[in-house]
């Protein structure tokens, strides 16, 4: 049973003609542009905006009409994984490099709807390290400001090599263990120097789609 | 009366012998790094970190030593410029363009020197244009959720192009008026998806020394 599909379907399902959809990244977010995909080859018609090059790439292939932000002046809709999700719609997201973009996307979109398998949902934010996008200069200067806030951080690597995003910043995945207090961490991360972005979404989603082993799917909402 | 280079050099005096000394970017850190040239020729010995490119240049040609952020895990003394202070010490920067360096920087300094002449000392924070830093991704949005906050801005150009920081981002100049509550502002603004970073220093300057039209430097403290 593939949950991350059946979660994404539902939500593409809520698409409407002559939106401007936002499209997510990551593997679940992959399973929502391919149903979009689908639609609009039988007809829907939208226009869409991505959070990353390889989404933008995937919704080209499928010749799903895209976007810049200068063309628009508002989202409608936008769908997007998540790699943790609690009772209050409180994310965490960014393991796949592209909180940034998710987030002003996000942020632009007057609906946010979140897809996501059951294995995402969690009574207590933080088991998954917090990505937290960073400023190349001083890099290791604000790590050290961003430890003291209490957790371990690691610059994300890939290949051998520090992991640069999209905007041309660095990663970092900070273990905080718990976060009781996302609303205050999340003033907190950005109020330091070199800190560009954190990965906590609060206050952002509208609804969570869950898909289960069971072949259901949920939705979340407040 | 060159008052800016009054305020730098009394600044400069008070460094010492083996300090790691964080150099500002704009017109009054030139005369800050032009004194500091003259004392590492006379044999004092330090070394220095840069806020830009242009500072960096202007240290080596008057040889004094350079280090990366790599190099050191403090730094004793930074000297910079701003383009407002008012009685509490809080600034407004970044008209040079290099905010955030200057942040990143500032907030890694034991502690912080603003030099200025008297013309930026201000009883109310807001007539110079608030300079904020933001992810080129999503600029007219970001530019749109900012001016919620109740102000008019405009995407800084230079030789008609988008003016570009040493970190790939825009600057947005931000005219408020008059800024009343400073802490809430810089948090509103931070918050904000695509803000990098904004031009307000608060609680960071330990002194600003001011250079007089009458030829005396005075040092506001708390």
């Amino acid at each position: 049973m593939n949950m991350k599909k059946l979660a994404a379907e539902a939500a593409v399902e809520l698409v409407q003609d002559g939106m401007v959809v936002g499209l997510g990244t990551g593997s679940t977010a992959y399973w929502a542009i391919q149903k979009l995909g689908h639609r609009v080859k039988a007809g829907l018609r939208i226009n869409a905006i991505a959070t990353s090059s390889s989404s933008e790439e995937l919704a080209r292939q499928l010749e799903i009409p895209i976007v810049s932000f200068a063309d628009i002046d508002h989202i409608d809709l936008t769908i997007d994984g998540a790699d943790e999700a609690d009772s209050k719609l409180t994310l965490v997201k960014g393991g796949g490099g592209a909180l940034l973009r998710e987030k002003i996307v996000a942020a632009a979109s007057r609906i946010f709807y979140v897809v996501a398998d059951e294995s995402k949902l969690v009574s207590q934010l933080g088991a998954f390290p917090l990505p937290v996008e960073v400023i190349p200069f001083g890099a290791d200067m604000t790590k050290r400001q961003i430890e003291k806030l209490g957790c371990g951080a690691t610059i994300r690597m890939q290949a051998g090599k520090c992991y640069i995003t999209d905007n041309g910043n660095y990663i970092l995945d900070c273990e905080f263990g718990a976060i009781h207090d996302p609303e205050r961490l999340h003033v907190q991360l950005n109020a330091i120097p070199g800190v560009v972005e954190n990965g906590l979404f609060i206050n952002m989603a509208h609804s969570v789609f869950v898909g289960y082993q069971d072949g259901s799917v949920r939705r979340m909402e407040l």
